[in-house]
């Protein structure tokens, strides 16, 4: 077996697979805007890069599933491209993809999520899961959230997220063909910038969405000239580090 | 109006309410196992005595609404008279709430939420809204991550949470009666009682269910013992505190 | 055991009860408009009073489940405050609530209904069942006209029914604490009030349903003033006294 | 125009229906066991022959639209032949109906309901058109239960009902072809035969379904030899007149 | 047995069939426009009466189910009198008539279906079989499609299809009176009366569906006129001789 | 804009896109065996590519949307790593990909389909489409069978198809890194092979679908070896042409 993709291997490759990568990666992204510079891919493209990152370091006992294009980002549809699923489909989408490999044999599943708007979901496929599928293992792990000890370190805006400092250098690092750099502005950035409602959309503890051109005019959150390619790598390694130690762990319980 | 609880007024007097009142508090429960000690409705009375509390601060400004007695506990099923929805059935029961209020005027609904297990499912009705129902402010709160200060300042178990120190001491404060103090023990308390697939599903960044027989074999993580009614004042005041000042704001916006 | 309520019951005390007390009641209500002088909830606390008492006479031998606070009343959906389930929603909560029972090895399940608007949708569930959990027994019960020949002992009006005389008259035996007496008023009391739409929604064998706002100006139909607290006591022991023969049988069997 | 059955109508025909015959009638039946002597259509066919006679005595103010030939039957799977739909799939299709038709202009519905087991899911299809299509009316009839005082002056067993006195003699009236005199035979007759569990189904005010074969063994309650063709005849014209001034009600309403 | 209508059968004598007759034929049709001259039901008509033959030459060995009356008409809804079911609900009650079916014994499914509308949801039907119940067997057949040959031998216009020359001649054939000859004209009958988006969707190889408004102003395609009863029989025959050939090959296998 | 890839532009990209590129490529493919010599990705490789190709062409009116990578593939589950969604799950994706464009105001989709199993969910979508989004316009294609004529004169086995002659060398030309040359083996190519209900599956008018492991043990029809890259290069061309013919008159429309 030269890939770890299963989409490349043939079924006698992946009937093998059951048992020799005993871990499915499944790449779960968005089509949604990311503000002037990046591509509306960008969730998936980090998605799919960590997975195959992932699976390169578990060296033959993880392969990466279907990929996930398409996430749930309603609160992205005032921006012209955005794609989105409902909550219920996508959760339908997971479902299935989990039943198929389960049937096939596989009992540990990992989402590999690249795009926020898809946690609540994932979470709740995995807690369907838990009564339909019992002897199935369902995770699912965010990227950037995962390091954000590294954010932390970065020097970011006071405001910053989607499509900022972190999300931009990420892309830097992986995809640094599909970056816009001659239109990367910064979007949101202070506090004072925010409305009443986006202040308590950001709250920490309570959760009130809100669409997200009620917080930026462009889209972005931060100020994504504020990085670069090698904040992207600090933070990709953290983020793939620490799913492999997750993914080694599970593999030996 | 002499009652904030909408169960209570008659159709004229939510009339009135709607202009007058224009949160509705919708307190989430569960009807799960709370080990030994605690009853089945343990959440439902938490989450019902914390938005009573939160309306009462607001001083006629939030009427509290209709109750959701259960919610999502497929990983407590293990335990006897653990009843659940799935997360479809809850997320439409939650969205059917908040469409026939938003009928009759309210724009901001607050779930004051006492389960964890509902958290997921609650978010995933907040997306939904953004599209379905874009001029209707949805939001939903935690009980005790609200107060994980307060928590922290408390003396607690290496492995603590469900139906442990500070769940215990917010029923011993709200509902003594339902307490049985001598029948409290300890559950899981260490993590080196926990099995390997026990110890990732307490990960801090993946997310990875597991059933509860499989973390404690009395559906207790934490000993209950280690705090008091005091400790449980402490935390529904910052907890009642906190979601007023959010409610606060959210009304003046 | 020292309550019948489940909820109140911690998850060993619910392990024995499922021996112990083979029957469980669900209390279903609605959260609807009563007129000028009767709260929303009307319909569950009459519900949960009912079922409380039945649970006592039982002695033992059966357990109030989880509570349906909110019902069908799509037509009463023209008065504020009122809030709904659709009929299949409603059917997947009920449909849940027997389900999570009938795991932890209940068979016999009494919806006690204090809302005719969910009488249709209870009866598809139980026809589901059927099919679905062959050995659960699942059947529902009215209230008030369970105690149909009470009613007609009393004096109502020509035109009654929804918050009339036998409804006030539950509500002021059970809860007199919310009852408004100084603001019962008559609604719809005699069949020259009613338009042609309306008097054909009345027919004894052919249904048509409209809404509410097009029976009654005020929600009512009947003279609530017409009636008391000994009507009240006299209608709620005869439902209680029949529901509890039933349950006996059904024990027995 | 020649005929009142819209299936047979061009679509210009319809056209002119639309305004000419403002009522539409819609027959629905089941496919289940009727006994040993009765066929699976037995209750479509009398729902299609009444629906006949209602449109023909309303002299073209009303059309017969499309048939439910199959209803929701699950108590009677345990005998050979019997077809069913689940609520929900039967509650989709009376919808969709209903819903075609407003779309051409209908605003008048009126199902002709031969199976008993279409009852409840006819009123969820009724609560639901209350929101969704306020403009409008949809009703539903039972047939046998409309001259219940015809049925109690026949003489009929102890327990009737299912393929007995009244609905053979109604097939005998309609479809004497289709009748197995020779294979009429008595079911369960007696309440004595029943058991206790069959005894607590039939109970007037509480409903606890059961299945068929429960109740009886060759799928009959009543004996079938114990009326005629006059018996029937005499149930079919107080059925169809009582619907019929039902409908001329409605259609000066 | 004298007939091969399961719906006219007793439950004794399905019980029978299900070994005597494997094969259960169940006619689709469709309650849409069929032009100026053919009554909304003409696929149902055609089904039903193919059904039928079909059943009469395999002389017992296969038995009509119950009927689909209405279909999938969305295309036809800007025609008077036309209904239509959803796609989700269509397959919905297609399954249910299957697993009815199935539950009962037989194995071997056959749709004859008379409406192109409906191809699209049986297929999925089938491929959702596939998995749910692999023990049966489930196949649908067009009519008009399986005799090409015969309609390529007639006098067709350039144009031609819906209520065209080979559907009129069947109906001729099948139920001449319902046939309104003296109101039969051509409708769309050459490729330069469409519009260019009406010849896309009669692209041989693509398929982008149009509103039937859109095709013909009267609903036709075709010269209904240019064709009889003796081309409806020949079409007839041979569509009936092939289904019946499929089907002695699968009852023998 | 220098790329045709809607994932790969900007949101300000894309606003600009849905003016000078009215029309949106969505490439469905699936993810199932291809037998021992062709990924599991085979036909998402192919429809990714073909649409590619044909947005070339059309040289800036056309943009690629998001994918479909998994199908509807239920008859493929029998061999190792293939996944499969339910027909309901697939036509809901398709259809919220649709509405979510539709938003952005696009009005022409093509979903380029390169898995026979899709087909007839297609088209569920397409029905379903003119009823709710009558302003849009959604068509589908299939490839190779676009192309009959080019496969009718290959060198092509008796019994050819599913990872046969035409499919292989499809993937020869546009993806031959993943062709394992050396493991392509023929599957089954004589009708003789075929047991009597694998034979009645490939029956041409009507449709019985049989799980592939009853056609094929190796789950290839037709033997891979008898075709080559140039094969395949006319068959993509061919297919290519014909759907850029098919997209320049839909733009001119």
């Amino acid at each position: 077996m030269t890939t770890h993709r299963l989409a490349e291997l043939t079924t006698e490759e992946a009937a093998r697979a059951v048992t020799a990568s005993p871990l499915v990666l499944v790449p779960a992204g968005a089509f949604e805007q990311h503000g002037p510079g990046l591509p509306l891919a960008t969730d998936s493209i980090r998605a799919e890069r960590v997975a195959d990152l992932v699976a390169t370091a578990l060296a033959g006992r993880a392969v990466v599933g279907p990929p996930l294009p398409v996430g749930v980002s309603p609160h992205h549809l005032g921006f012209a491209g955005t794609v989105t699923l409902t909550t219920t489909t996508f959760a339908a989408v997971v479902r299935e993809y989990a039943t198929s490999l389960h049937r096939h044999g596989w009992r540990k599943i990992l989402v590999v999520n690249g795009h926020g708007g898809n946690n609540a979901t994932l979470s709740t496929v995995a807690q369907d899961l838990l009564v339909s599928h019992p002897d199935l293992g369902f995770a699912w792990t965010p990227l950037t959230s995962l390091a954000s000890d590294v954010v932390a370190g970065m020097e970011v805006s006071e405001v910053h997220g989607h499509s900022g400092e972190a999300e931009t250098a990420q892309l830097r690092h992986l995809a640094p063909e599909l970056v816009h750099e001659d239109r990367l502005v910064p979007g949101t950035t202070r506090r004072a910038e925010l409305d009443p409602l986006g202040t308590l959309s950001r709250h920490t503890g309570i959760t009130l969405p809100v669409p997200y051109d009620r917080l930026s005019r462009n889209g972005v959150l931060g100020d994504p000239r504020r990085s670069d390619a090698d904040d992207g790598k600090s933070l990709v390694d953290a983020i793939v580090g620490r799913i492999v130690d997750f993914a080694e762990e599970w593999l030996a319980s």
